[in-house]
């Protein structure tokens, strides 16, 4: 029989994660204005009133970012530019909210971005650009040089990941073939000073990976992106302009994207502002004011669904049974985002498959429970947000007419889920930080 | 370049991990004589003079096992058995140590059984019967019931493994088909008191699967047994003469192995004296005196190495960059068994998989390293107990002419770590408790 009570406390410890990176909320905490200036977490940007304030931006919090933004600093903002997924579009005041195509990008998307890029470059010394930056940024801002169409931007890196490039392969390419990624935003906007606030939905928060980096350095360089293309013999295939362009920026003759060493980055600075972490922290709040001991133990796990799934469920058993990493009732939470490698035709997502593999574990345990949750609201492609399994799930579905082994072997977790009332909808969020797959043992 | 103190000092740590489950160490910390009689653990056994005390027992760990309670009680020892596997025989006083097939039982260990099940029937009200029990007592202890052969017993165990049967159905048919296992060395013994000290090589230590449970209760029945052959289709396949018995016993026409409200187990107690998480916490307790902040998480991490591998690496990095589950410099140290599905052709083991995994992970990620330990010494088929790498293990590995994916995609752990110099080996330790994955930051 599952335990009600304790699956209420564990839903209520779920939505304060999610609400602790809610971007607006994560503004408000990190931005004030008070008589010295406006206040950014520990950066100081002294005389509000005598500067131009601008507000740029791309993601699907951006224009939930820019309205919190406005409501700080009102009439302070001049007005700007947020680019946002279709169905993402939330009113910002005086700055603008512009859809464009996400995942696969579109026109709307490169002529928004070329706006931005001129807003970007009116501004002066002096004045203050605020860039709000979320998940989905990178696709929403296409930006090729002259030279080079959307189309063969596409085909690039279509082949790319079909072949299986890394993630910094994809970057390398992506930052070379643009003129607003790779901390290009940044360069455009000088002399002005620029603070860019991101929402992270990459695992380690680095700022030059997240949305392609628009105000970061770019480590990497021309050669990366040609050697890239090399690693997967992609030479001959891949737009002869991509390739040409690369060739001759390797060679040195075209400008690289900024360098760490950049002085540009004097007058620039970064702050994630929510974060996995963040939202694991707050559930071991949560966990804690419900009377539980808590302990958030990473926000980095990789790896295959059904694998990490055994470890979150061990942790679960090991809390009920030795009362470690934490006492119980407990729980121990894990942030991150894992893969799944699609063998079936099922329906489901990252987080459900994670639960419905720890049911298994968790059969015979009494007093265990893991709740996998996508952060973003909607775990793959479907309309839940994941799974919070206890001991008695494989028991209850058994009963439903759920196998726990057919499914996952179609990869249909969220039907699984669903016939034992275990399959968790919280709805978009309007954030994304990754997942959080939490164990619990009382 | 390697930080070749904190190597040093990781290795010692990891050499304290093994040391804490050493077997006659855990003995000797376990079982004390003093005037009042034989303590062991929060148990007292009174009258310590006047009681015969047999020791019986099998196991790689056993004849050392053996050997320590012959230093703790001397001449109260009248005698004993204890059946190891070739090449682990060493002397134990006046208790015999025998030497068996392992992993696959033969003649000599079937023989054995039965002179040490005969030992037990001798022990009377009064006696003590000590179990000395660990890894491996399963093999080395064949002993099937009048009518069946072992080369019987043998065919339908491969048959099973063979067909994906899980350790649950294994362990029901392998008791059923046994007069030692499934508390039935217990049984023998009664009405002596019986004491089971058992080094647990199964994760979560379920005294009924260590060895098959000899001094345990059997939660599984005949039913159980046949309904495992049915799972599988193996009714037709399997010995006529092994299914005729479980059909038997499934009628209730066998007496069943003694269940958990047997009141036989009124006279016998289990403890687990050397399991993954002593060596953990022995871990954790080495690497405080090193300077160094310290967590054991969990003693359940199961799954695919190379998966477990990124969880383990993001945990060094999460402490060297954000002090989290430790502040730095710390260890998080995870405990368990991961698997390997072999795809190559390489030589290696689980904990030398998971090393290769997790430097891949932590290439680029200054300050960060990973010890995959096997605690038996010998992980996989080879001489190594795994490996300590760390984030420059890569590129060490690079410049000798190793490649990490190519070695991954190989199975061929062994080589690359061998190549950059992180092969790690100890030799075989005479225990064993699964492994240890310990993440560093610094």
């Amino acid at each position: 029989m599952r335990d009600d009570a304790m699956r209420a406390t564990i839903m209520a410890i779920g939505r304060a994660a999610i609400a602790a990176v809610d971007p607006a909320t994560a503004v408000a905490e990190t931005v004030t204005l008070n008589d010295s200036g406006i206040q950014i977490g520990s950066l100081l940007v002294p005389d509000a009133d005598s500067r131009r304030v601008i507000v740029l931006g791309a993601g699907k919090a951006s224009p939930r970012m820019a309205a919190a933004l406005v409501e700080i600093l009102g009439d302070r903002v001049e007005g700007g530019l947020v680019i946002t997924k279709d169905g993402y579009e939330s009113p910002a005041g005086q700055i603008e909210v512009v859809a464009a195509g996400h995942p696969v990008p579109d026109a709307r998307g490169q002529a928004a971005t070329q706006r931005l890029l001129k807003m970007a470059g009116d501004a002066g010394d002096g004045d203050l650009v605020l860039c709000v930056i979320s998940g989905g940024g990178s696709a929403l801002t296409p930006c090729p040089p002259d030279g080079i169409t959307l189309a063969e931007m596409q085909n690039v890196t279509d082949l790319l990941l079909r072949s299986g490039a890394t993630i910094n392969q994809m970057n390398a390419i992506r930052k070379h073939l643009s003129v607003f990624h790779g901390g290009l935003l940044a360069a455009a906007a000088a002399p002005a000073r620029v603070v860019g606030l991101l929402v992270s939905d990459v695992v380690g928060n680095p700022v030059d990976v997240i949305a392609s980096g628009p105000t970061s350095p770019d480590p990497t360089t021309y050669a990366d992106a040609l050697a890239a293309l090399d690693a997967f013999d992609l030479c001959a295939a891949a737009p002869a302009s991509i390739r040409e362009r690369l060739e001759m920026g390797a060679r040195g003759g075209l400008p690289e994207t900024p360098k760490p060493d950049d002085p540009l980055f004097e007058r620039v600075s970064n702050l994630v502002i929510a974060d996995n972490a963040r939202a694991g922290l707050a559930a071991v709040a949560a966990a804690e004011a419900a009377g539980l001991h808590a302990q958030f133990l990473t926000s980095r796990v990789q790896g295959e669904a059904r694998e990490i799934a055994k470890l979150v469920a061990g942790a679960a058993i090991d809390i009920a049974r030795s009362g470690r990493p934490v006492l119980r009732p407990g729980c121990a939470i894990f942030g991150g985002e894992t893969t799944v490698t699609v063998r079936g035709q099922g329906r489901g997502g990252r987080s459900q498959e994670l639960a419905v593999a720890a049911a298994q574990a968790l059969a015979g345990e009494p007093n265990t429970a893991v709740f996998a949750l996508a952060t973003d609201g909607t775990d793959g492609p479907t309309d839940a947000c994941g799974g919070l399994i206890d001991w008695t799930t494989i028991e209850r579905a058994r009963a439903a007419g759920g196998d726990c082994v057919s499914a996952l072997d179609d990869n249909d977790s969220y039907s699984y889920l669903q016939c034992c009332g275990d399959l968790v909808r919280l709805g978009p969020t309007g954030t994304n930080v990754n997942d959080l797959y939490m164990a619990f043992g009382w």
